[in-house]
């Protein structure tokens, strides 16, 4: 199995993780997205979108999406849950994390720091953090009612919205103001298995 | 169960259509997003991230985002398969709707269709443009190659995806360069228990 990343992609940083936590054996193929490698013909042949992570498996078969990513792995895992409702509310918020987090969060972090807040994107990066505060203020209300973003347990969610919460002050996000989300990510970094970024 | 929507809404007619394939009954709810329903209080005790469709069960519980409502309704049926990599296959491009799909073809629509084309969203406007282009041409690819977007069956992905597609012209997209897209279109159509949006 291989894994197509970038070790600063908060993306490619979710299947890493679970991975660690799954004690799943990969190998890594480095990928940068800043130099072009996602628009070079062969990789766009195993991904039409271009973009990373993704996951090709030893028959050649390749899975883009890093939450469909997720899914695939974790299946059978006690962090995808069997029940019906808890796996339909696991992809909840791994799809608001696509929706409503990341475009903000992970966009802001990367005009920040990999672009260096250019002058012609510093509007957009502004425009940004009215969208990612109002995605925290969501998570807080959720993760003060339960210690999981999906509830009781741990699953394939946190690990979906820890990828880039974690490193949101990156983008300019101050987290002070979210005692409920300090305390998650401090309870998602105690796994025993738990992996860092980059 | 309720499903509280707008008639207008593509991610609502996902829900409505797949509840049509499968004979779900259900009530609609009708929820005004311009007259500010979903910042109803209310409401938002319901889905704190104030969004539609929200799905409603009888026992109380309530799942939001489109595409988690479509697998938790699909479970079982031959809409959403039971093998590991096809599942997998199907949240990959449910993810690529909401992430490189949906902020470029639905908000376009958006912008034209329910605004007016005001002239201070003009710009973000053709700017869209352009990334719903790149997203219709990653579907014309993988169309050309099987005739529904997970593979050779009808399945939950088609919906999420037929949705605003269909109606790509409201956003200003013109599908005449897309054959293959059209003629999915049509494939979609053509399914004996299809209704269509509004």
């Amino acid at each position: 199995m291989i894994i197509h990343g970038d070790v600063q992609s908060g993306n490619c940083y979710k299947v890493r993780l679970l991975a660690a936590l799954l004690d799943i054996e990969y190998r890594w193929v480095a990928v940068d997205i800043l130099s072009g490698d996602t628009r070079d013909p062969a990789f766009r042949r195993k991904n039409a979108n271009g973009k990373i992570p993704l996951l090709e498996l030893d028959d050649g078969r390749c899975l883009a999406e890093s939450n469909a990513i997720l899914n695939y792995l974790a299946e059978g895992s006690a962090l995808l849950p069997s029940d019906r409702f808890r796996r339909a509310r696991v992809l909840q918020w791994q799809f608001f994390e696509q929706y409503s987090h990341e475009p903000y969060i992970a966009v802001a972090r990367f005009i920040a720091r990999y672009l260096g807040l250019p002058e012609e994107r510093r509007d957009e990066y502004h425009a940004k953090q009215r969208g990612g505060h109002r995605a925290l203020a969501v998570m807080e209300e959720q993760l003060q009612a339960s210690p999981f973003i999906a509830g009781d347990e741990y699953s394939i969610a946190d690990i979906s919205l820890y990828a880039y919460t974690h490193v949101a002050d990156e983008g300019g996000f101050d987290l002070s103001g979210y005692p409920a989300i300090t305390a998650w990510l401090d309870r998602v970094a105690a796994h025993p298995r738990h992996v860092s970024m980059g």
